[in-house]
């Protein structure tokens, strides 16, 4: 049996305390699956009087995190501390340029600076790993990268924020306004107090830039990922996309083509008899799509202490086991910088909602700049008096591109009869 | 970039095709992913001349696949011949005591000798991988001994033959009968000539004794899954389920608890807004629960070329890549032999359909007997008549031992007035 594997943790918030829960409860199994056994030499955070409901007292603790850079007792430094930069992104260069693997949880640094840091572990013969960082309780990296390695990939998309589908699902089952529904979340702690990365698809963005690293081999490109939240859904979106047969799900979506790297997150209008459109509450799912293996969905939880410690010690095992290949599946000069393809040129259907004044003429003014610009309906429904007389009108186009269908919708945003910026969701026959 | 991994392929039929056309397809691809090229130095099968839509005429031919076992410059033999024993077993053996790792989509080989295989490959230390033994198109073995690593699993289980679930939801969406549809698959090449492995459930227990041992770590154990197959179902059950809020699926499923090892395929009854009941076609599923990462639900095509010769090149890959870990993700030395269950200790709620001639009296006699055993009915139905007079009587259980209720079933199917052996599929809510 080989030697132990040392790992220290930087972090001990709820996912870091999941960590340490798993090292401790499973030792013996892991020692046996490894072949080795894996330590924590030493733990760090803010705060080390908090309780935390484990016992931190027997590991060696370090005021400063950034200390586990300089010592050589450690193999594998955990990152679980978050944020794009900051000490975060100084851990992950100092440990790796210092030859330590290095596991993280964190989206941000990885969407930011992922190709980086690949470098540095690369040039050091170290691990960089970070399954944690999306849809913590779906192996979903590992599968794309590895089991999906004979294939070359088409498309990745999945709902990939538990907070937002778990919004949408409430929305969808109590007819609860987006705000009721968040407020509500917010108090539960399903959502943080700040939902601005969850609820406008920062977060899903985050991931998204990774996942299209992973299985498409381009250097990591979260700023040209096309990003758009839910904040607008009303409960009678989700109602009229029903009566068509589709459910209303935040995406993330990327895809390589001859045209270059298509990364969008939004929300979408989805086939309600697709696995994707049945996923329920907080529960994140992937659709990969290899041109061998056609398409393979996963489905689990997104977060939570249990799924996303689950990650980062899988991780860990996978370090202990020796497994310490490219970061992104192939050796990190060969990651390609592809074009990225401006959402204006995306093609689709799109779903349409008009807040009217119900008046003459009104439907003629909005047909005639559609037809102006060549938009073609699929399907119209004039939905009810509200009590100030105005109507709901939705609008389901044949496929157009986007471009054209914002010029149309601005025009008809400036009618005086249309009472908000109309609101377009995508619709996704993936 | 260190040298390239020297590869045999015995067999030549559909999948070992598909690996030649996934290693021609994908060279470049594959080398970056690897850091090392992977060749065909040999391959053998029945009939050199046969056109199998590739040229193979550039490869070494062997006209005996055991002379890969011999061969010094071969550094993995993949085995896509099949069969429990013979010569695929003796290839396996001899191929790993000579110190080549040994990829196989061969479930019957796996789930019979498994552990043996495992030792010798360790012994060897050299590889045995099986990632298209079980659900070709969903990389099931890599995700429950890697990426869910981290847990210990409580239970697995699945759809695993694609045949099976494409007859029960055509059944299902046509209302034909089991032979019907039986017919139109094989006629469709859907279904082999002789559907007896399939349609009475031993490839799923071959699968399901391999994902029990990958998932507890326990020897491979096929000799004691319970194993029952489709052939009795009838549409009628089919729309009774779905009254109920079920749908009829051919499920293995695998648990460990204190009492020892359950293993087993069945029909069963699951609530049709579960992931697993909206599986439909050819497609197989897998859902495994860890008791840190909650529940994972995959779902992928079953079989086919494109998706089994895409598992059996991602094992390849591993290999190239240096993962040569143990086949079971334990040492072959700490595999546990479980004690099995047997299923007359089985308890939960049963599904019962009566075929009864309508006269007095009969539904008196039916639940006296259940009375007599203490079978408590949640539902019970009677369904219209048939021309001969003869009814369908639906009875629901609640949960009980399955030795109790098949002593009161036997009595039941006594009765002169039941026509035939009463039917019972197992509900599942797992």
């Amino acid at each position: 049996m080989s030697k132990p594997l040392k790992v220290a943790i930087a972090g001990l918030g709820t996912v870091g305390v999941g960590v340490v829960k798993i090292l401790e409860t499973h030792k013996d199994l892991i020692r046996s699956r490894c072949g080795r056994s894996i330590e924590v030499v030493g733990v760090s955070a803010n705060n080390r009087a908090r309780d935390r409901g484990v016992d931190i007292s027997g590991y060696q603790w370090s005021d400063n995190a950034l200390d586990f850079a300089g010592q050589d007792d450690i193999d594998v430094v955990v990152e679980l501390i978050g944020g794009s930069d900051g000490i975060a992104k100084e851990l992950a260069q100092k440990s790796l340029a210092a030859g330590k693997s290095f596991v993280t949880a964190n989206k941000a640094l990885v969407a930011h600076h992922g190709a980086d840091l690949a470098n540095t572990a690369q040039e050091a013969g170290v691990a960089l790993r970070y399954e944690a960082a999306v849809a913590g309780g779906i192996p979903i990296i590992k599968s794309i990268g590895e089991g999906l390695a004979a294939n070359e990939l088409n498309l990745v998309y999945g709902i990939l924020n538990g907070t937002c589908n778990y919004i949408l699902t409430t929305m969808e089952a109590t007819g609860q306004s987006f705000e009721e529904v968040l407020t509500e979340a917010q108090r539960l702690g399903y959502a943080e107090a700040d939902p601005t990365f969850d609820v406008d698809g920062i977060d899903t963005a985050h991931k998204l830039a990774i996942l299209s690293s992973v299985a498409f081999a381009t250097e990591t490109d979260f700023e040209h990922v096309y990003t758009e939240g839910i904040r607008r859904i009303e409960a009678v979106d989700i109602e009229y996309a029903r009566e068509i047969g589709y459910r209303i799900k935040l995406l993330g979506i990327t895809r390589l083509t001859e045209k270059g790297l298509e990364q969008r997150v939004h929300p979408a209008l989805v086939k309600k008899n697709e696995p994707i459109a049945q996923v329920e509450d907080a529960f994140n799912a992937v659709v990969a799509e290899g041109d061998f293996i056609d398409r393979t969905f996963y489905q689990g939880r997104g977060a939570g202490q249990g799924p996303t410690a689950s990650a980062v010690v899988a991780d860990i095992i996978d370090i202990a086991r020796g497994h310490t290949g490219p970061a992104f599946f192939v050796p990190s000069g060969e990651l390609k910088k592809a074009a990225p393809v401006p959402i204006s040129e995306h093609e689709g259907a799109c779903y349409i909602r008009l807040h009217v004044q119900e008046k003459p003429g009104v439907i003629a003014d909005i047909t005639s700049i559609l037809k102006e610009h060549d938009v073609s309906l699929d399907v119209m429904l004039q939905k009810g008096h509200e009590q100030d007389g105005s109507v709901y009108v939705v609008l389901v186009t044949h496929k157009i591109q986007e471009k054209i269908l914002s010029e149309a919708l601005n025009r008809i945003g400036e009618l005086s009869s249309v009472q908000e910026e109309p609101l377009a969701i995508r619709i996704e026959n993936l």
